[in-house]
Parts: structure tokens; sequence; C-alpha cells
């Protein structure tokens, strides 16, 4: 078998990987807020946090630098980007809407002054998609306004979650309910107070069904009786509160039937839309993250003498800088690419390419990190840089959404299948 | 020129890294002790911790926990290891105790249960050499029974701590006493409530002295006037409570003259002696890191399914397994060989082998540690395993003591010095 | 200073980096035959040179071999691609000619079929450019028509390559003519009978001019006496015959003054216009070697068979496949990138790609090359695969036209340049 | 289950892994020897064999260099140091052995000077321990003698040779005599017109025995009728004549019955013995290339100049010397205790260590040595430095004696077994 690279394929002759027009002033309002008011406010939100009595609360202070944000950014018209097809929004493709998440990755705050947090983006869109106008009315209105969270409440303790059929929590139909049973953990966005919804990946097992239709999505109240916040969970030892990813606990908890999306059996159907789109916003964010990390190795390094020099002289510290610049710009195209194949519409076709940059962007950022993290010295490590705390979030990457070695497989399958009819 | 490898030397036809006879009782004891005791008393002394009202104190349940594995291990003989050519001590050379700093490694109450800790050791070694009847009464008595703690008061925020002759905290003769005024940071240990000692590097400068004698040390009593605790730095978030990394004001600080040790100019010289030792250790404790991480990852792969099989039957599981035993054996043998050098004592030829060892033994133990959280899934960057704190300490210690690439410098150095007469 | 991404720049709107509509005929008819015809022509052409009785001449099989791929590719229209400008070729932009270049590097003589090798499409550049009519009637006539070949001498063996004004090989004017004398080294292509043009860097030096104005370019017949071929350099023990890169001694060379190109002192204006596209060129082939190589051992791993399992399912071959896919594609985004940068029109722009690109294929291409000569086995060393031979001149790439030390300067002096106007 | 790190038990008491008194005169002489005689005559040896009219003969100057060179390590004492436990022998032990072996790799003809020389010290060991008298008195004097040369003849073309029991070439019994039938390649010193002797591996299959005992090892005369030389396997394009490694065809091979080994299936028992000690010898051969190859990089960093400054003050170069001299000890050491390992007497303990190391070395002089050859410039990679010879060489290390890949499941199974019961 003769098996061709697949850039021979018709569609890439428009492979445009560049800003558009209507793009870059997009672009350059939001990278000037990121850099001039966003990062600011970033670090002051983290100081009145640290002055809150209880860390899983936010005070007057922390909800004026985020509302404020949020004001400032939904006035000036720069909210909700990632509407890619809706007429509210500005319809912008993938590629385009990369170009701005790597700008919104640079500070702490800067997807939700956007209103394009991860899980919320995504939970909007399967309401969107598969809610009724009830659902809707209850939540989605609120949540693309910025007035409330959500959280996407998938993985288990007890199973590996690189293989989502196991998950196991309970959901059996009483009357006009379902009733739950299990255990969830890093449930991200579960900690914060304005939280006022659960898409819930649950367990509705039936013979006549075949194993990827076993499961389902259900929205839950966060207040329902029955549930139990048994936890935060640590990141490197940071509960990464007020946002948090916690252990919850279900003991019957009863939700209307109604709230069971598209039907029993349908759960992997609705996440196959989200996870694509949502990887790519993490890899971008997280090469964003990368390229403030250079910025900062850089400018330390022209600033910070040892030895009566600038630090960029000494050791390999060209070559540091050098080769951290060549791994992001490869890693940024890549993730380009990936994202124009999601916009070529053919989620099988983008699906290795989702897989590849879910792979190399974590790992890039990681070590660019990590390279600025030494250039720093001790400080590099602590609170008075925001390095450590990129460090600790990236790493999270390459477990979340599949841990690298799944992907890794699934890149590797589509390479085999190019020469043999096998099951690889 | 014709340089030989140093290896022709005589000295080498002795080099024995293994057990000595008399060491193997002693390290079955420790290694038991760290496994059937420690391990479980840090765990538990983590969750008293979490429940102390004030993070930087002892609650007495935390008290009970350390201080009674402190006289379990006393009243075995299991006590002071360190004490290298002491009377009072075991008399072990430096590669017998490596191979208990390993075990003692493994567990975060391992090295003080046994009165091994760090700075301790070296302040201990410090006392002994340099100090006063006077000092040794006040201060060596009770740090060799483990009654107090102490601190080794060097980096400062402003200078760059890989070079060493800027430090700049001020020490000025005002009859019979110094006082003190500038800032030092990441003082660990200082958050403490139990340290009584602070051995400071201080700028005691003169036009007499060459660059290298230009500081001194001074013992100095933590609750003397003009002393603030500004702050703890974290590390990746952690104030690593009740230890700390303090970061500490001098406001004239006034200490006796009597405590300024050896001499002004003497600076360098007394922290010479500790360096080599300490290094050693760091690096051998973070060598038993890696392994007991290895031992986690193994039963992990052995333990958790996916796919139907076991992790370890998954992608690369075999060659990571193996990868990480091949890494850590080359770093165990070089760490010994290191020791061995040291105990040849001469410290010159030593050095480079340090300098070897410092680079290599942290990098090492980070590969591993990362690969165990790997392989552990989203729980292994939590709470849940000891991996992301053993991570993030180990981390530290690429800074500590030198960075990288002020070791790898001095590598080099050492290598072209064998063929050329010029300055390199 | 508030320095911004190269992306946020107007330019990059339109960054296109897949085929064009115009390309994609010529694209597949250079990829079918370098499929279909190439790669089992350069397999017989090797076997030809083999039996030849000289290995420094072309035999009648192997010319009517080389001769035969040539005449099919003028006759179909698939010649001179390089030719970007010029009205007598295609037009093509460095990126679209960078799709076809990637193809021509998967056969040993898929350059030349094309009328597309190094260095005669550079040489043929100069002499278009800056060659008086006599020199085109004289050389570029032949050499669009693939007729003769050339060779460009620059590289001496008393001095570090890396810094190219060091070049010393002396060229004075004594009348009408100019007499060279001193010697050159790895000067490719100089073993080939069919070799009818030297272009040579040499010294002009003048206190009147700048440091980088003491060089000059001037056209040599191969065949003017006081030329020696001392000897073949070998590439890991291979004298890349008939091609070569000699190592060439001048000895008062009489060469005629109107063959010195522009001037005295315009050597490096000449050669800057080269070395851009001639990396990217070098670049792409790399990547399509890479490219074969990957494809060669996945089909390895399915059909060879070790313990009762395709090789594809052992070990860690999975994720090795993976990892080489993924590095590929971001190495060709950046080779593409690069092109287009190029294609702006400013060279000073392109310069850091350039660096970039030539700094991350070669290595990648090794990678990927060497991964797939381990899955081969034994006879993956051999010349049963085109494998090792395939290593061994990528492995050149990594020196000539500057090393990877000196490209990634060149990277990270840019990067200092955004925050710094010293001289870094 | 508690595993406990093997360096726990009694044995490691005494690893003493320097060199011991008697051995030192010894290794002088050696590393004496190699620097001034061996280094200098294997660089003529390689010219006299370029100006030879067939590459595979031995010319009267070329038999005078090694002739000459073997008389005087032989006059010297110095030889056949590989017989271990022989009262002919010094009686090393495999620690002692090591140390001279790395000197010997450090030039192409070390070992065959000292009679040291792979596959024959193995091979004298197989007739040594299982052969007739009639097989002593017929090959073994004269190869103690170094006076001819032998070969092991194992791998064939059609099967994964990391599996050893596909082995296939095929050997009947028929009267007093076996018939041989099939191919083998890679057969390295068959091409050497000394060569009087193949132990050959062959399949005598019966169903009366288990899957490890179908094969047998059988003396062959090499001028026996039916053996054809179809061709010599290229090594990156070099044949690496005269010694060769030959392609092999037997076609209806008669050989005296009494020659098979032991007896019919015992041929894994026969290479069990040989597998370990020859492994080491490769990796402490490569780590002496390793030696040498930073020692010339070194040198060459001190003398070579660009941009006005030595090499080794440019770009990384202090942190790629140091990187190296750390990667190299690390590796010695770990040579060094799988040495000491097998010293102890129980290769089934002594397997992970020989399998680790087997990994761990040629990749780390692979990475020294290209290294080494980027310091060098272009010259590096040609005939001016023994540079890419050593660098080819070290490659087939990682192939031969069995992958990297089945040497890291070896280490891996290792420590799975340390936890479970199971078949890992």
């Amino acid at each position: 078998m003769n098996a061709r690279p697949e850039f021979i394929k018709p569609e890439l002759e428009t492979m445009s990987l560049g800003m558009t027009e209507r793009l870059k002033p997009l672009h350059e309002a939001v990278a000037t807020m990121v850099r001039d008011e966003i990062i600011p406010a970033s670090a002051a939100f983290e100081e009145a946090h640290a002055k809150a009595p209880d860390p899983w609360t936010y005070t007057p202070e922390m909800l004026e630098i985020i509302d404020g944000l949020k004001a400032k950014a939904r006035e000036r018209g720069l909210w909700n980007f990632w509407l890619t097809d809706s007429e509210r929004g500005y319809g912008l493709s993938t590629v385009e809407y990369a170009y701005l998440a790597e700008e919104m990755g640079k500070a702490p705050l800067g997807a939700e002054t956007f209103n394009c947090s991860a899980p919320d983006t995504g939970n909007m869109e399967v309401l969107e998609r598969y809610g009724s106008q009830a659902h809707k009315d209850k939540w989605l209105g609120k949540l693309l306004e910025g007035k409330i969270r959500s959280a996407y409440v998938m993985t288990e303790p007890q199973t590996a979650s690189s293989d989502a059929t196991n998950i196991r929590l309970s959901c059996v139909r009483d009357g006009d309910e379902y009733v739950l049973n299990g255990e969830k953990w890093w449930i991200s966005g579960a900690g914060d107070p304005r939280c006022e919804l659960y898409i819930v990946m649950v367990h509705t097992p039936s013979d006549d069904r075949p194993k990827h239709q076993q499961h389902s999505q259900i929205l839950v109240d966060p207040k329902t009786p029955g549930i139990t916040k048994l936890r935060a969970m640590q990141v490197f030892g940071n509960p990464d509160a007020p946002h948090g990813h916690l252990h919850l606990r279900f003991e019957n908890v009863r939700v209307p039937a109604e709230n069971l999306l598209l039907g029993e059996g349908r759960g992997f159907e609705i996440s196959q839309g989200r996870l694509g789109p949502g990887r790519i916003h993490h890899c971008m964010r997280a090469i964003g993250q990368a390229e403030r990390a250079l910025e900062l190795m850089i400018k330390r390094s022209l600033e910070r003498e040892a030895f009566g020099q600038p630090l960029y002289k000494l050791g390999a510290n060209y070559d540091i800088i050098a080769e951290c610049r060549i791994k992001i710009e490869q890693c940024r195209l890549l993730c380009l690419k990936a994202a124009w194949m999601m916009d070529q519409g053919d989620p099988r076709q983008a699906g290795p390419w989702i897989s590849m940059i879910k792979t190399a962007a974590p790992r890039m950022a990681l070590e660019v990190i990590d390279e600025a993290m030494q250039m720093h010295g001790a400080g590099g490590l602590s609170q008075d840089f925001p390095l450590a705390h990129m460090w600790t979030h990236v790493r999270t990457l390459r477990q979340a959404d599949g841990p690298d070695a799944v992907h890794r497989r699934q890149v590797a399958r589509r390479e085999l299948r190019q020469y043999t009819q096998e099951k690889v």
C-alpha cells in the first residue's frame, strides 16, 4: 500500500494559520488588556485572597476585582469569544480563537475576564446544543452573562480516567427522577461559591446497548441534598481555592428526569464534541504561559548579574533562550494546525492532531517554565514570580483530558492504519 | 601534555563503595524504622499539622509524634550518625553515612528522627570546630540532644546566590558588639518555634583583605531585638510550615562580639567545610526519594488497570521502569564515589565530584518522581501520594548550595585544567 | 519596554502555509515520480556505481540512469522549480518550493532529477544576478539545462567555518588576472567529472574596507592549472564518490580579472542572498528523509515479528512512532513558516526563523532516522536499507552553513534585543 | 510485600570497585602502550590498509604492524588478560579486567594487541570448557598464541535477533557428519583471512526437548566446501575490511559429528556463559572511546578559535564538557558494579546489571562522541579524526548482543518481580 502524507489532501490548499483581518483588532485589544490590566489585577486578586478569612469565599475586594475586569471586557465587546457558530458571538474560527486563548493564558484571571473559562465554555456548548428551553432559561443565560460558574463532573477516584468506559457513578431511574450514588473527584470549579451547575457523567447500564453507550450526562444543581464536598484535591499542595478541584460524594441524590440530556446511553456522544476544542484551548493557554515565562527569563537574564556579568552571558544561557524560542514556535504552529484541522469540520481527521498538540504543548511549556525558574534562582520557585504556579498548573494538563500515553497511542494507531487493515 | 584519568591514582586501589560490616546492622535498623515507623508517622504528623490552628506551631499531637520518634531512635542508638570524627558518634565514613542518608530521605521526618537534619548537622560541626566553650554550652549540647533546632542564614534577596562574594548583610563593630543590618531570605528552619540559633554570614569588608576574606560568620539568638520575620517564602505555593524558609530583616541587631567565629574575614573558610558533606547528604536523600518513587510507581503499575490490563503492560511502561532503575543506580554509585573521595581527605580533589553529583542527583530524582506521578494519574499530583511534595522539595535542590550551572562550570574547569596552564 | 510577539504584525494576517492550487498538480507529479521512479532508480544507480572500476567516474550505465530521469522530468515540465522569480521558471514561492523539496529529499537522486540540486541552484542564482553576459553564456545556460554541475568553494581547513571572516585563500590582482593561493576543503560536488565551475570565496584584504568587506567571490574553471585535488573528505568513512567533498589546493591559480563578481570586497554581500533559501531547502529535504524513515519504521514494525508479536506491539514502539510523528509535524510547520517569512521579502526578519529551522530540522531528522534504524535491527545500519546513509548525510547538516551553536546564538540575540538596546 | 533494595544484601559489604594493587602496574603498562604505541600504530595500519590492492587481505606492511604490536605485548607479559580462571592467565577479576578493557577500547588495534579481541575471547572460553582435546589441539593453542582468529556465527537475516529461539540454520545428522544448510549474517571477523574457526549456532529440533533446547553449537572449518561468502555487511557504508561482518550461505556443509559441542539441544547452555562478560567488555571499551572523545573535545576547545575566543569559552561548551564528564563517570561506575556482580558468581543476580550497562554505555558513548564531533566542525565527521569511526562502531553495540529494548525489558521484569509472583 502506498500511503501518502496527509498534507497532499486538497483541503490543505487553503491552510491559513495567520491572523485574519477581523481578528487583528480583537487580538490587539485582548493582548493589551491582559498585559496592562489583567496581569496586575491577577496579582491584586491573589493578595486579596490571601487576606480572606475563608479561602473558599470571594471577599468583596475579590469580587470587585474580577467583576470589574469582566464588566470592562464586556463593555469593550471582548466577551464570549468561544461562541464559534452562534450569531450571538463573533463566529471566530478555532484558529482565530487560538490566538486569543494564548493571550488569555498569560494571566490567572485571563480566561474568566472574557467569559472564556473552562469548563464553562464547554458546558455552555452542551446546554446550547442538547439542553431544553428550561435548561437554557435556568442556566445558559446566566452563564453567557458570566453571572454564575459551572463544573464538569466526570473523573472518579477508583477508575483510570484514561479509560472513560469505566465510569461507575450510578444513576437509576425512579419515577420522575434519577437517583445518583457514587464518588467523583478532581471536579474543577466545584469549590467556587458561584458554581450553580454540575454536568455529571453517570453510569446508566443496559445490556441492549454497546460498550460506548452505557453512560449518560445529567444536569445537577450543586445544592441538591445528598451531595457532600468531601475535600479539596491539592495540586502540589495547593487546594487552588476558591476555584478548587473537589472530591464529591453523591448519596441518593435525586434529580428531575428531564435533566438527563439527549437520553440514556448518549453520554459519550455529548462529550465527543466538547473535548476537541477544550484541549486546544488548554494547549494554547499553556503556550501563552510558556511565552510569558520566556519573557520573564530573558528580562531576568538581562537584569541580574553574577560574577560581574549579566546572566545571559553566562553558561549555556544563549542556548537555553534559543531552544525555548524554537520549542515555543514549533508548538504554536502545531496548535494552530490542530485548530485549523478542527475548523475543517471532520473530527475524525482532526483527532490525531489534537492528540499531538495535547502531548506536545504541556511538555514544552513545562520545559520552558522550568528553565525560567532556574534562571530566577531560588526566587523563581516562590510566590515572588508567577512561574512556580504556572508550572504546577501546566503539569496537571499532562493528566487532564487523557494522559500523554493515551494520546500518543492514538497518534501511533493512526500512523499504523495507513499501512494495514488490521486492528492496531 | 598527556593527562591521565584520575582513577589511575594509587589511592583508588582501595575504592570500596559497599556497606561495611559495622554499617550493616545500623542500615538495617534505620531502613526498617523508616519503612515501618517513620513513613506512617510522617503521614500522621502531616494530618496533625493540617488540624493545627496556627501552622507555625507544634501542637501537642505533633510534638508527641516527632519527639516519640526521636526518643525511640535515641534509645536504639540510632542517633547523630553524622558525627563522623567524634568519639561521641559512630565515626562513620561519608560512604557509610550516605547509605543511611538515603534511607532517611524516604520519609519527611526521616532525618530529624535520627538527629541528622540539615542545617543542624552542619551547624553542629561549625560549633564543634570553631565555637568557644560558651557557645558549646549554650547551643551545641542541646542540638546534639535534638532539643533545639538551628538555621543557617546566608542567602540574600538582592544578590545572585551563585556568587557568594556578593553577600552584603552589614556587620559593624560597635564596642563589645556587632551591629547587623540587612535582609536574608530562604532561611530554612527559621519558622520552627524550636529554632534557637542562627549562624549568619555577614559582610565585614576591609581593604586589607582579599575578595574571599570580606565576610564573617556570627552566632545570633533569633530572639534578639531587631530581627523581623517578614514572610515565609513559598515553594510552589507551599510555605513549608512549621519549618519554613523565612525572609528576615535585620535592623540594628546587636550581637556580642565574641559570637563572631574565628575572626573577621574568615566566613568562607568556615563555610568551606560544611558544604561538601551537606551537598552529599542532600543528594543521597534525593536518591532515597527517587527509590521510593520508583517503588510507588511499580506498585501502582501492578495494581491499577486500564483497558483491561495492568498499567505496567501498557505503553512504554516497561521502558520507563527500566530507565528509572538505570538512572538511579548510576547516580547512587556516583554519590558513593563522591562520598569516598571526601573520605580521602583532600577537599580540592573531592570538589568536582561533589559538583558532579550535586548536578546529577536532583535532576535524576526529579525525572523519576515525575514519571511516578504520571503513572499515578491525577492522584499522583495530589495529597494522596507523597510524590508531588517530593518533587517540589527536590526541585529546590537545583538552586540550593549553588545552582546547576555553577557546578557544571566547576566540573568543566577541572577538565580543562588537565590540558592547559591558562586560567579557564 | 513592552515587546510584543512577532505574530501580532499585520503581515501575518495572510500567513498561508498550505499548498496552493497551482502547486498541487506539481507536487503530485513530483511525489509520484520520486516514489515510483526515482527511489528505484537511485538504488540501481548505487548498484551501477558499486561496479564502476573508478568510483570517481560516471559509467555509461550510471549516466543512462541519471540522464534518463532528468530527460523525463524535463519532458514533464518538472524542472528548475527553484527559479522563483524568473519568467523561465514557475515563479514558485519559497513555501511552495518547500513542499517539493521535501519530496525530492526522499531519494538520493531526487533533487538532481529536477535540476534542483545544491549547490547548483544557489550558483545559478549568483550567475543570474551578478554574472556578466559572458559568464551566463559560458555557464548559466548549461547549468539551467542540467548539462554541467558546479561547486561552491568556501570552507577552509585552518579556520573555524562558523566565523567566515577568517577565510584566507589569497587572491591578488596581477595585471588582467587574479592569482589564487591557499587551500579549501569540503568542496561538495568537486569530485564530479561533470563539474565545470567553481565559485570561490577569496580573501582580498584592504585597509579601506570594514571587516565584512575583505572578501570576494570569483568564478574559476576547475581545469585551471595550479588546482590540485588533494583528497576526498570522508563522511563517516564514505568519500561520497563520484560527487565528493574535496580538499583542494590552489597554487598560483591565474583567473581572468573579469571573473571576479561585483567587485573586490563584496563577497559576503553576494553570499547573503544564497544562504537563506539554501538552508531551507536542506531542511525541507531533511524533513523528507525523516518522513521516509518513519514510513520504513512503521512498515518494519508491522512486518517483523519477535516473541510471537509484530514489533509495533512491543516495548515502547507505539510511543516511538507517535513521538516521531509529533516531531516531524512541528518541524515541517516551522520550516514552512521560515519559508513564508522569506517570501515576505525582508531577510533581516527572516533570519532568526532560518536559524531556528536550521537548528531544529537536522536534529529532528537524526532522531527519527536513528529510531528507524533501531527498529530495523542490525540491518538498519547496513546497505540493505537507506537509513544509515540518510543518517550520515543529515549529520553533516549540523555543521554545514553554520554549526548549530552559531544559529542558536543568532536566535538568542534576536530575543534579547526585544528588551535591550545594548549589544548582545 | 516489603521488598528491600538489592544493596542491603550481605555480599555488598565488600563491593570494591577500585583498582587492586596487582592491577595497577598492568593498567599502567596497558594504558601507556595504548597511548604511546597502539594509537599511532592504528593510524599507520589504516594508512597501510588504504594502500592495499585488495581490502580483504593483510599486506606485509599491515602484518608487520599488528604482529609487531602483539609480539611486544606478549614479550611484556601483557597477554590474554581475559583468562580469568586459568592458571595460564593473570586470573583477573571482571572488575580488574574492565579497567584494562577501557584502555584497550581507545585504539582500533587495542584489544587485538593484547589478544583480548571479541569474539576470540568468548570462543576460546567455549573451547576451553566444552571442547574435546582434539578441538583444543587444533584451535585453542593457536588462538591463545594469537596466531589465528575465529568467528561466532549466530545471527540470521530472516529472524529478529532479539529472540534467539527463532534461529533456523538447519543441522541434520547424516552418519558421522552433520549437514548444515541456511544463511547467517553479521558474522564479524569472517572476512579476516586469518580466521580459521567458526562456532556456529544451529537448529537441531526435537519434539522431546523444550523450547530452549532446540539449538546446538558446532565447530566448523571456514574452508569446508559449501560455505559461500555472499557479501560484506556494511556499517554506515563501511565494510570494515579486512575484519568484515559477512553474510554467509551454508549449502550442504558437512561437518564431523564430533564437532558438535556438549550434545544436541545444548546450544543456549553454552552461549549463556559467554554473553555476560562479552557485553561488559564491549561496554568498557565503549567507555574508553567516550573518554578518548572527551579528551579530543577538550583539546580542540582549547586550541581552536572562533570570533576571537577559544571555543571552550563560547556557547554552551562549559556545560557540554561537564555533562560529558558526569555521564562518563556514572557509566563507568555502573559498568564496574556490573563486573563486580559477575565476580560474585551468580549469573542470575548479575543479569539485570549487565542489561543495565548494556543499555546505558553505548548510548552514553554515542552522546559524548557526537558532542566531540560537533566541537570539531566538519573535520569531526571525516577521516582526520577517529571520532566518526568511533561513532559508527559504537552505534552497532545498540543492536549487537540484544537490542536496547530487550535489555530494558529484562531490567523492568526484575523490578516488577520484587513485588509480584505473577509472570511479568
